[in-house]
């Protein structure tokens, strides 16, 4: 039951990682961007950290905007629309923040996502990356699905060492700190995907 | 107290299969779009999931309404309501989002929907069908109800495959990976539905 | 304490019939049609079910408007007011459907109601006529108010043939499938009325 | 503990009658009418059935407002607000239905209301007035507060009938079975009131 | 823990009196106007009844706008926001209605309020002061915060009279009916409180 | 588990102290501001009272923006975005309100903030700072942190010098009744920062 990997690089879509009370999942965040004035809908029972945690996302890429060439008017003149199958399944928690921010962010900029990647922590609104639970059961679910590199927060790194190699074998991970470092290998890696 | 496969072809209704404490349950979405300023109405007792069910699937259609030439300022000048009877009985799942993206695609572009089939599925917003449940009890829901063809997820083959032939026989089972494979059943076989 | 027939054709009124715990009623549906935005008004304590009843019958009034010589316009420039007395006494379900969808329709069009009908049914956004509950004791109600014709929904002629003819006695049993047969008696009937 | 009668007729504040757990009492309703966009407040603590009985007492005002010279453009550029003190005291039902309609249309058009006038009484949409219950109570209540004229439904009649004369000496009953027999009450008689 | 009556008349600040469970408190209303839209904002934790309290005040406040020479377009352009410190600990009740509406007007007008001053009474839509609880605790504690004048309603001088001289001695206490009673002494004081 | 101090003077995010039921804790405030309408975004699991707090925070800066030389239509034309990590803590309480108030005021001016500041109070409407509890815990957790100079309110004066010498060594504790004591602190200092 794990989403796999997806076999191209797409935009609009990133893979999350979960840790429910059977173990850890992969998440396939999707995000749709539609031509409106300026909406935000948020789909497949997300609880409200979940949902607060979106529109911290939304708020750090309105902040550095400029960074990524989007029109001052993007924001007042579409709608976004960030759905979380399986939709009957209540997720909830800040640890899909980076996921939701990377997606949408391809979404806006049509940057596509290496499809290999997967990633979780919380995003702040300066967009510190912040550290999360369930490494463990993340990281088995992500080498499951057929993930090639993982992106966690660099305050989890004790954390990742503490966990035994036969789980780590196989994945590259990557310790971010800032949005940044996030987005270095959620959108280069893209592109060097695309030269395989 | 099935409702019957509908006698003609029609625009902007479609058949879905429920599964309720007491068996599988067919039951008829309807559509109506009429002038307005983008609102979309929900009723029939419909719970959130298949609220945000609906909600999805209407994002997917905007995001794919340049392949059903659907004017860019059509969802802003329009209403879309969408009602399942009967109107006391709560409905909730993500099974009916194929169904009523269906529908309201049906509706929005006035290509009438085949109207021997019917269908189940969780949509998301990139149009992927996801798998649901209850698949023998809708399957004998819709055969008792004179439907001829059933679109199940592909990710349900496996349970169908599982199914006595005895439910299944008489019943053309269609399998769908994306909303594509459902709008191919359900509109172009609404043409050779005409001929008939 | 049952709302008698009206004496005189009247506009925008309706007499519907429901099933409580202490047996049949009559209830009178009042619609006022004001210049406004196109918000829609619903008081007398009516639940969710009854609600989205109303919400059914108008959008079926928008889908058919051409047909009853509304302008375009109408609905964005009008409010609409549905209410049911006694205001203090809950009231809900889905059978009031299609009589709220005629008040709105009389009140909107200016064709006055036959005083002297009474009628239950659940409407679908189509104009389907569904099968309700309760009909014996609606049908005694009916005929205890002075009511000479009710209409039914042809889904529940089995329902009423059971019922004994001491109650249907001296009462015009009509059957609708589609609100143009609920139409044609509640307007045709009218104009007959007034040349009685 | 009773609001005594007005000594001069009043603007947009009529005496209404209450039936407490602990006896009568009369409420002196208060409207004041702004320049604004259309909105309704209502405040002092009133239930839901009184909120919806004044928007429908509303709406058969506007439904009538040709009649009093009200201009069409009057309810969207104005705020009308209902008060009831004493504001911490929860107010619920339907038969301060009447009195609301009364102080409403008489901010509306400024003609004041009989000061020694007071009224009980449910209102329709189309300015039926219903009967309500705790007649007793109220006209002793009324007679206390130096009431001298006491509008009743006229379905309340026999109700009035069997109450004891010596609670009713004193006090002019007047039925009303339309809006327009409590208006002829509480306006005309003002114009009387002001003679005097 | 008392607020100490103030040193300098202020605008839009006004000293109300509480009864809670733990005795009388006295509480410093405060109120700031600023360009915008016509909306109002309470904040400091006020219950139900003491938001409709203030919205009962600033209606009172618009219908006599014009003897204080407040601009039609005020209402439309301005946004006022009423505080109430300590910011945790939930109010509510009618009782500081009189003193609400005095802040607003002080604020609005920018008519300081004389420093010594503190008042408590529930207002009507039409600016009558109606009586309150809790009158001995309350005057207690606009003893010990200092304050030289309270304000109570005309209704409630027999309670007063009822206080023993103790209490009351060093207050001077003036009854009000009307929120002009109460303005004469918040605002004229005031400019005598400046020559002073 | 601290927020450590900043190492740089930033703009737009101050320290704050909290109060938990483990001990004391710091939390880091961050404002952003986009081109929008006017809408206020609060994320970071606050309860209602904190939510209330940063109103009144923003009202205290819009009564006092001529001072800073904000433009009149500024906050008509921007949205405020309010986040305080970690996203599923819930938090809550008045003692976040100056730290609110210094965040968005630097973001709002591009004053950067003194990085080795926090601070605790209430703030009310006028700018007053109130006084607040659980000092010691939150004196702790500054000096944990990192922290060299520590805002207080005045009115909290005497339950700082009844806390040990010990906790409070290395601390510089400065005390404020206004906003402006704080703002002093924060962006003087801020300005002496960049020299050291
Ligand atoms: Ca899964
Ligand atoms: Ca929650
Ligand atoms: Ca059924
Ligand atoms: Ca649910
Ligand atoms: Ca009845
Ligand atoms: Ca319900
Ligand atoms: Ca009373
Ligand atoms: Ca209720
Ligand atoms: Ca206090
Ligand atoms: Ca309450
Ligand atoms: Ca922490
Ligand atoms: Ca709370």
């Amino acid at each position: 039951h794990y989403d796999m990997a997806n076999e191209t690089d797409e935009i609009g879509i990133v893979r999350g990682l979960a840790w429910t009370s059977v173990g850890g999942d992969t998440l396939q965040i999707e995000v749709n961007i539609m031509p409106g004035k300026g909406d935000i809908s948020l789909t497949g029972q997300l609880g409200d950290v979940m949902k607060e945690s979106a529109r911290t996302g939304l708020s750090y890429i309105r902040s550095v905007s400029d960074r990524y060439g989007i029109d001052k008017k993007f924001f007042r003149e579409h709608d976004i629309h960030i759905h979380i199958p399986e939709g009957a399944v209540p997720k909830d928690g800040p640890s899909a923040g980076i996921t939701m921010a990377t997606a949408m962010l391809s979404a806006i900029t049509c940057i596509p996502v290496y499809a290999h990647v997967a990633m979780t922590g919380e995003i702040t609104l300066r967009g510190r990356v912040l550290p999360i639970g369930g490494l463990k059961e993340k990281l088995l679910a992500a080498k499951n699905a057929g993930i090639k590199t993982v992106i966690v927060p660099e305050k989890n790194r004790r954390d990742v060492e503490e966990i035994s190699n036969e789980i780590k074998k196989g994945l590259e991970i990557v310790y971010a700190e800032q949005m940044e470092d996030v987005l270095k290998i959620a959108f280069q890696e893209a592109s060097h995907g695309d030269k395989k």
